[in-house]
């Protein structure tokens, strides 16, 4: 089976659909796309590489859906609205059954959110899967990650840490107890991206990031943005809704390291003014998704995490330092 | 250095510039672009992969040019105008001095383009650069593949072959004489994206397609996508400009044989009724740039190669039967 048949079959036909504002979509120079009226294109590439982002041996199907769900996830922290992708797939090898399941995990996710196929390249290498996914976000109504005040709310959608141990787990480096394996590998290997929040954070937040790289590292990225510091109450996350059944039945130490270290979350993190609390809480409630307030934007550069000695030793506290400054 | 302070020398930085038209570049979650009035996105995806498509000891600054120049080629097959790109770029190390010229490549034909870096991601991994880029084209002006019409007139523009000579010289299948390798050379690492043809051929081209597989493969997509078949006049492409000087040194089965399956031309194939014959060649004279008539569409499906046994012997032409169909 050549390039060319690979592309008709596994990803021509099956993501073939008929749409007016994607005028032209897979098999020419180029695919053409309109905007909605007032709107803006909201771009970002995303590559998923094996040994790096996933296992060799890893389910194809769910790493199909994972592909996508992060680059959903970063139009969703722009709060935009996903429209179409290109697909950019270095292969080994044409194995029919990996591509199919691939596939069909890709396009599961892709209907579910009206995100399109509409282009891409596939050609012969080590396995390299980069996609670049289209949104639209009306003018001036982005969400961006520079957007944070002092006196502002932080607050973090879902739960976080679970991702981070299940990949502890399948290195070996951590051990878990019964069915809540399949709940964190559910976390790692299949992520949902909150789109709804995003659209939802519209007019409510005043910056947004999506947690892929951990807590602690994302959060800096905004208050570096937005050229502001943050307190987080540590006590308040561990009692809080963050904390998953499954991630509860850890030592708190080592709960709290995950929760703030771990990354592959694909929560949103997103600052709002104090005047927007009760509506952050009515969107929490419409979406039944947890929105946990995790601390306050501060004037001075650094993250400060207050009440963390009460969970973590000095040595722990140190290991963490890294992130107090940027 | 780190994936970020990578991202912010050889990238953000070098890249930088403010454009009313993209409002957000490299650095959040998304970049944001808006599109000119009346006008739809075009987008095209292309991967170069380490010894798939370029020798690990190529010219990175030639790399980074060749990596962008393949993708502005389908903005001009399209007729497009070029906007912005994202780059994905995995890399097995951190070399400063290979991303310097590869950063230095990729930008001097941005800037050339006015096609802006706005976005992508590094990554740790084989060699693979991913390149999508986007390009805007008034509604109803783009140029598809699937517009040939019976009785057309077949054009390439420039000359083809000599990037493929090249390819054969440097994996030691062929050789060249003195300064000719050094031309051929350029051909195939640093080739000239065809973005001012394309805008002129808007309103003039019936279809059009670039030249990265070949002439017969690429003419073969564009008549599967108009169900129209062709046929080329052999002895007047061989007497006509698409023989460029170096290539015309060769003996003619040679020659020919690398104009009709080399690849990495990135020319421009375009089909244009006979009206239009003036108009095309008014371009070529506008432009400096030969676009020679090799031929017509036709109602019956394949490529008649007419006059081709004048230059090559039965085998040969054998050899190419596989391009007469599809």
């Amino acid at each position: 089976m050549g390039e060319f048949d690979l592309i008709d079959r596994f990803f021509k036909t099956r993501f073939a659909l008929k749409r007016d504002d994607l005028p032209l979509g897979i098999g020419d120079d180029c695919a053409l796309m309109t905007l909605s009226p007032g709107h803006q294109l909201a771009v970002s590439s995303d590559v998923m590489v094996e040994g790096t982002h996933f296992f060799s041996d890893v389910d194809p199907q769910k790493l199909g859906h994972k592909c996508l769900a992060v680059n959903l996830s970063d139009l969703a922290a722009c709060g935009a609205k996903p429209r179409a992708f290109t697909l950019s797939l270095t292969l080994p090898s044409l194995q029919e059954a990996w591509l199919e399941a691939f596939s069909a995990g890709l396009h599961a996710l892709s209907k579910l959110h009206g995100c399109a196929l509409i282009g891409g390249d596939t050609t012969r290498g080590p396995l390299n899967i980069g996609i670049t996914v289209f949104g639209e976000v009306p003018k001036g109504q982005e969400l961006l990650r520079s957007g944070a005040q002092a006196g502002d709310d932080l607050y973090v959608s879902g739960t976080l840490g679970d991702a981070r141990w299940a990949l502890l787990c399948l290195e070996g480096k951590s051990t878990v107890q019964g069915a809540r394996l399949q709940n964190i590998r559910t976390r790692l290997e299949v992520p949902t991206p909150r789109l709804e929040l995003g659209l939802a954070l519209r007019g409510i937040a005043s910056a947004a990031i999506d947690l892929s790289d951990g807590l602690l590292g994302d959060l800096g990225h905004v208050l570096k943005a937005s050229q502001k510091g943050a307190q987080l109450s540590v006590p308040e996350m561990m009692k809080s809704a963050l904390v998953s059944k499954d991630l509860s039945s850890l030592p708190k130490a080592q709960a709290l390291t995950l929760m703030l270290e771990g990354g592959d979350d694909y929560e949103l993190l997103f600052t709002a003014c104090p005047s927007k609390a009760l509506a952050v809480q009515a969107i929490a409630q419409r979406l039944n998704l947890p929105l946990t307030a995790i601390g306050r934007v501060t004037d001075n550069a650094g993250i400060k995490l207050m009440g963390a000695d009460h969970f973590l030793d000095d040595k722990a506290l140190k290991n963490l330092a890294s992130f107090e400054h940027f």
